[in-house]
C-alpha cells in the first residue's frame, strides 16, 4: 500500500470531505484554466483563416473577437443565473434534463462528455505543439511527451482537488499576469504614439493576398475563433466544490474568469491591428505563435518574453486539467440517474470520483494516440459539443423561469432566450463551417454516445427487477446440498477436502477421473483403507466415491458435466463442487503447477446454474 | 468444440493409441527429414567459407565431405546398438542418464532441447529465405512468412502424429528423388565425357582469391559442414512410434535416412568438384545456392529445375517437423523423472504431448523473432548441442557395454567407443570454430536450463512431501463452519446467500460495510422484519448482523479483515466466506458491473491461509 500512498497520498475518510472545497484563488486554475488559456490559440485560429486575405485580413479580426466577447458576455449572464437556481452545482446536463426532460439531457450529457475529452486531449497536444516548437528535436516524441503529460494530470487528480489546485496556481496567475501587462504596456505606447506605436521586434509581414474578402471566410474563422470560449461552463457545474456560501463564491470566480477572458480576448485583438501582426502559416518552417510575436512586438526578447513563453506552454497543458476537475463530476451526475454504472458515483480513496479521471485518462491517449497528438487535426472536432451543452442550458433555464413564473422570472427568462439564441446560431455556423474538416465526427458519436446511456440504464432497471425481493427471509426447505470433491491421488489435500466437505454435508460424492495414466487406481485400491474403514469405525456414513472413465483423458469436462447431471437428478438441492487449490508462494512457480482448478471454476461458472456453487479449498505451499 | 475439432480433428481415446504408429515409409519424412534436408545447406556452409580460397577452394569441399560421411558412418553404427539397447526408445537424454547419471543425462537434456529448437527455427528460416530468395518481393515480410510456416507446423503437430507424416510424404520423396536423380545423370555426364561433363547452365565463376589455405579455415569449413548431420538422433529417440517390431522397423528407417545422406553428401560433394561450382557470397544480390547451381549445371533450367527447387523450399520449411515429432517426446522422458512438470508427461486430445508442442512453438518464434528469421545467424548456435549429445550418448553406451560384459558387449562397446571418441573431438571443434559467431550462446544456455530443471525436480519434491498423507481419513473433531456472507441492500442475491450459508452451517455471520453512502442503512433498517422476526417464527436462530465503518470507502479490504480475524480467533474452525457473484449473460455487460467479487476472491486468496475458504454463489442474470 505504501507505493499507492507516495503516488496519491493517503486515504481520506468520508468526514474529511468538506475540507478540500476551494476558494476564488483557488478556483481560478482549477475551474478556469481551459477559458482562459483558449485565449493562447482561439485568436490565433481566427486569424489563421484570415491568412488568405493578406495585410487586409488584420483589420477585421478585431470584429470577429469583439463579437465573441458580446457572445462571451450574454453566455455569462446566462450562467450567473444558472448558478442561483442550481446551487447543488450541475451544468447544461442537470439544467436541461431538470427542464426539457431527459432527452435534451442525455444530448447535453453526450454533448459535454465529447467536449471534456477534447478539452484534455487539445490543451495537452497545444502545449506539447508549443514545447516542440522551441525545442525542435522533440517533434519525433510528440505523442510520448504527450501521454507524459497526460500521466502525470492523471495522478495529480487522483490525489484530489486541492492539491492539483496548488499545483496549477503558479503558472497561471504567471501568465494571467504577463498577458495583461502586455496589453497594458501595448495601449499606453499605443496612446503615447497616437495610435502608431513602433514594435521592438518587427513581426513577419503579412503574407501576399490570395482570395478577395467574403462572408463564409469570416464565419469561419469566426467559428474557429469560438474555441476561445471553450470550458466557461466549467463553473456551474462544479458549485459544490467551493466554499460556503458556495453559489457565492462561484459567481465570484466566474465574474472573474469571464472579466479576464474578455479583456485578454479584446487586447489581443486590438494590439494585433495596431501592431499589424499577421499568423504565419501552421505546420511551415516559418511558423511563430501570435502571442510570441505580439509580446516580442509590445516588450522586445528580453527576460519577459521567456518567462511568458514559459507560462504559456505551462497553461496549455495543464488547461486540460479542468477537464479533469469536471469530467468525472458529470459522469457522476448521469451515474446517479443510472445512465452510467454505479461505480461513477462512488468515491475513491481521496474523495475523487476516480472512475471517471481514468475513463478520461483512457479517452484523451486514444484520441491523443489516433491523432498523433496535433492540435490541428483534433480543433475541428471541438467547440460542437461546448455549444450545442451552452444551448441546451440556456433552453432549459428558459424553461425554468417559465415554470417559476412572476415578473422577476420573465426579467431572467429573456436573458437566458437571448442566451440560448445566440448560442443556438452559433452550434449551427461552426458545424456547417466545420462540418468537413472534422465536426462530423463529434455529429456521428453524439448519438451513439446516447444510445449506449440508454441501454445502461435498460440493463441496470432489469437486473434490479430481477434482484428484486420484497419477502422476508424463508427458513423453510433448508437442505442439506450435496457435496462433489474432485480426487486424484490420496494427499493431503484430498483429506482436508474430504473433512471440509463432511463438515458440511452428510452426502458427499469423492469423484475419480480415470485417464487411464498408470497410477489411476492408487486412490480407489486405498479407498477402503483410507476412508471406508475408519468411517465404520467412527460410526459414519464415509464419502461416496464416484469414478468415472475417460478415454479422451478430459479431466474438467467430465468432473463439470457430473456435477450439472447431479443438479438435474436433484432440482430441489443445491450441488456444491469443492476445488482444492495450490496456492504457490512464489510467481514463478506458478506455470509449474497445471491450472486445472482455475479451469475447472471458470468452466462451471459458464455451463452452471443458479444451484451449483463452487468452493475454494485453497493449500498454501510452504516451499 | 466444433472449431476444435476442425482445426485439430476428433479427439481421440487413449485405446487408439496403437494405430497412431508408423511404418518405414511414414517415418523416413517424419524422422528424417531434418537429416536428409540438412543436405541442402550442410555442404553449402562448408563451401562458403572455402570463398576466400577462389577456384582453388573448389578441390577441398570433397576431402571435407567424406570426412563427414565417415563421422555420419560411425555415429549410424552406434546409433544401430542404441536402438536394440533401448527398443523403449529415448536417445542421448535416457542413455546418459541410465549409465553415466543424472548429472550426465542433464547435461544431455539441455544439450538436445536447444538443438531441438534451433532445428526448428533454422529449418523454417532457411525454407523461407530460399522462398524469398526466388520471391524478392516478400523479403520485409521475413519473420511474419517464418511465424505462419510455424503456426501450419504446429496445428497440423497438434493433430497427431500419422496425419503429420502424411502431409509431408511427398514434398520429403520428390526432394529424395530429384537430389539423386542428378547425382545419377551428373555421375554418368562425368564418365561418359571422360571426368570433364559440360554444364547446360555454366555457374557463375568462382571470386579471385583472398586468402591462402589454412588448416583453421578447414576445420571452420568442416565445423559449418558438420550442421549437415544434426537430427540423426531423431529415430532412436522415437523408437517407440514405429510398428512393431519398434526396433527391426526404427533400425531400418534410420539405415535408409542415413544411406540416402550420405549418397547425397558424397554426391554433391563430387559433383560440385567436377563441374567447378564455387559458393556465392551469401546475403548479395548475386546469391544463388549451391543446389540451385548444381540443378542448373546437370539438368537445365527445365521443369526438373523447378521441381526440384519447389520440393527444397518444402522440405527446407518442413524439415522443422522433426523437431516437432520429437521435442515433446524429449519433455515427456524428461518429465518422468521430474526435471519438468508433470503435465509434459500428458497426451492431449489427439494423443499427441501437447504441452511439449507447445513450448517448442513458442521458444522457436522467440528465436525467429529474436534472429529476424536470418538464417545465417542462427546457424553458429547449431550443432554444439546435436554433437554434444551424440557424445554423451556414445559414452552412455560404452558404460552400458561394459556392465554387461561378455565378449558380443565387448564389440559393440569398441564400436560406441570410436563413435564417442569421434563426436567428442568433433564438439570441441565445432565449439572453438563458432564460439565468438554464436556457439557461446549455447554455452552459455546449458547450465541455465540444468539448473532450472534441478530447481523443478527440488520443488516438486518439497511439494509432494508437503502434501504426502499416509494417515487415513480423520472422522474426529469436524466442526461446522464459521459462514460470511457479505450484504448490501436486500435483494434476492442476499437472501440465496443467507440461505445457502445457513444450510451448511449454524453460524452465520452477515457482514455489512458501512462506507457513508446514502442508501447505506437500508438493509439494517430492515434486518429485523426480513430476517429476525421470520427466524423467530420458524424458531430459528437468525444470522448474526456485523456492522463495520469504512471511512475510506473501501469494501473489500474490510471485509477480509475482518474473515482473517474470525479465523484467527477460532483456531479450530475453518472459516467460509460465501462470495455472491453476478454473471453477465453478454460479454458487452461485464464492464458494466463492478468486479468487487473477483477482487474479493483474488484478495481472499492472496492474505488468507489454509482455514479460509470461499464460497462462489453465481446468479445468473437473465436479461
Amino acid at each position: 500500500m505504501s507505493l499507492l500512498d507516495l503516488l496519491f497520498g493517503p486515504p481520506l475518510a468520508s468526514d474529511e470531505e468538506r475540507e478540500e472545497r476551494v476558494g476564488l484563488a483557488a478556483g481560478i486554475p482549477i475551474f478556469g484554466l481551459d477559458a482562459l488559456s483558449s485565449a493562447a490559440y482561439g485568436p490565433e485560429a481566427a486569424l489563421t483563416l484570415l491568412i488568405p486575405l493578406g495585410a487586409a485580413g488584420i483589420t477585421y479580426i478585431f470584429p470577429i473577437s469583439i463579437s465573441i466577447v458580446i457572445l462571451l458576455g450574454i453566455v455569462y449572464f446566462s450562467y450567473r443565473q444558472t448558478i442561483d437556481a442550481y446551487p447543488g452545482g450541475g451544468g447544461s446536463y442537470t439544467v436541461a434534463t431538470e427542464n426539457l426532460g431527459t432527452g435534451a439531457g442525455l444530448l447535453a450529457a453526450a454533448a459535454l462528455m465529447i467536449d471534456y475529452v477534447l478539452t484534455a486531449a487539445v490543451g495537452i497536444s497545444s502545449g506539447v505543439g508549443a514545447l516542440i516548437s522551441a525545442v525542435p528535436w522533440l517533434q519525433p516524441h510528440t505523442v510520448t511527451l504527450c501521454l507524459g503529460i497526460l500521466v502525470i494530470l492523471t495522478v495529480v487528480n487522483l490525489r484530489g482537488v486541492r492539491e492539483s489546485g496548488g499545483v496549477f496556481m503558479v503558472p497561471t496567475y504567471v501568465f494571467i499576469g504577463s498577458v495583461l501587462v502586455v496589453i497594458g504596456v501595448g495601449v499606453a505606447k499605443t496612446i503615447l504614439s497616437g495610435g502608431h506605436p513602433v514594435p521592438v521586434v518587427v513581426p513577419p509581414p503579412a503574407l501576399v493576398a490570395s482570395a478577395s474578402l467574403s462572408l463564409w471566410l469570416i464565419v469561419k474563422a469566426f467559428s474557429s475563433g469560438c474555441t476561445a470560449m471553450t470550458g466557461v461552463e466549467a463553473v456551474s457545474n462544479g458549485v459544490k466544490a467551493f466554499k460556503e456560501p458556495s453559489s457565492q463564491e462561484a459567481k465570484r470566480t466566474l465574474t472573474v474568469i469571464i472579466a479576464i477572458l474578455a479583456i485578454m480576448l479584446a487586447g489581443i485583438a486590438y494590439l494585433v491591428r495596431v501592431y499589424g501582426i499577421a499568423a504565419t502559416d501552421p505546420g511551415s518552417p516559418a511558423y511563430q505563435s501570435l502571442l510570441s510575436m505580439l509580446i516580442a512586438a509590445v516588450m522586445g526578447k528580453g527576460w519577459f518574453y521567456w518567462v511568458s513563453i514559459g507560462s504559456i506552454l505551462l497553461v496549455l497543458s495543464l488547461s486540460a486539467n479542468t477537464a479533469f476537475a469536471d469530467f468525472p463530476r458529470l459522469c457522476r451526475a448521469i451515474a446517479q440517474n443510472g445512465y452510467l454504472p454505479y461505480s461513477f458515483s462512488l468515491r475513491g480513496r481521496r474523495l475523487v470520483f476516480s472512475q471517471g479521471v481514468y475513463v478520461l485518462a483512457f479517452l484523451s491517449a486514444l484520441l491523443l494516440v489516433v491523432f498523433g497528438g496535433v492540435t490541428d487535426r483534433l480543433i475541428p472536432l471541438y467547440a460542437v459539443g461546448a455549444f450545442l451543452a451552452f444551448t441546451l442550458s440556456q433552453a432549459g433555464m428558459v424553461q425554468h423561469w417559465r415554470r417559476q413564473g412572476g415578473k422577476e422570472a420573465g426579467h431572467s427568462m429573456i436573458v437566458n432566450a437571448v442566451g440560448a439564441a445566440a448560442t443556438g446560431i452559433t452550434v449551427v455556423v461552426v458545424l456547417v463551417a466545420k462540418f468537413v474538416e472534422g465536426a462530423w465526427i463529434t455529429v456521428l458519436l453524439i448519438p451513439i454516445l446516447i444510445l449506449a446511456m440508454v441501454s445502461v440504464k435498460r440493463h441496470f432497471k432489469t437486473v434490479k427487477a430481477e434482484i428484486a425481493d420484497s419477502q422476508p427471509l424463508k427458513f423453510e426447505m433448508i437442505r442439506e446440498p450435496l457435496i462433489v470433491v474432485p480426487v486424484d491421488r490420496w494427499s493431503r489435500i484430498v483429506e482436508r477436502g474430504l473433512r471440509f466437505a463432511m463438515s458440511l454435508s452428510g452426502e458427499v460424492k469423492a469423484v475419480h477421473i480415470d485417464c487411464g495414466e498408470e497410477e489411476a487406481d492408487s486412490i480407489c485400491k486405498s479407498w477402503s483403507e483410507m476412508v471406508e474403514r475408519p468411517a465404520m469405525r467412527a460410526g459414519r456414513v464415509p464419502p461416496e466415491l464416484v469414478r468415472i472413465e475417460s478415454p479422451y483423458r478430459f479431466v474438467i469436462t467430465p468432473l463439470v458435466d457430473y456435477a450439472l447431471e447431479l443438479s438435474e437428478k436433484n432440482p430441489d438441492r443445491m450441488v456444491a463442487v469443492v476445488v482444492p487449490e495450490l496456492v504457490e508462494r512464489h510467481w514463478y512457480h506458478y506455470p509449474l503447477h497445471n491450472q486445472r482448478a482455475q479451469a475447472l471454476k471458470a468452466l462451471l461458472l459458464v455451463k452452471g446454474n443458479q444451484r451449483v456453487v463452487t468452493m475454494n479449498v485453497p493449500w498454501y505451499l510452504k516451499g
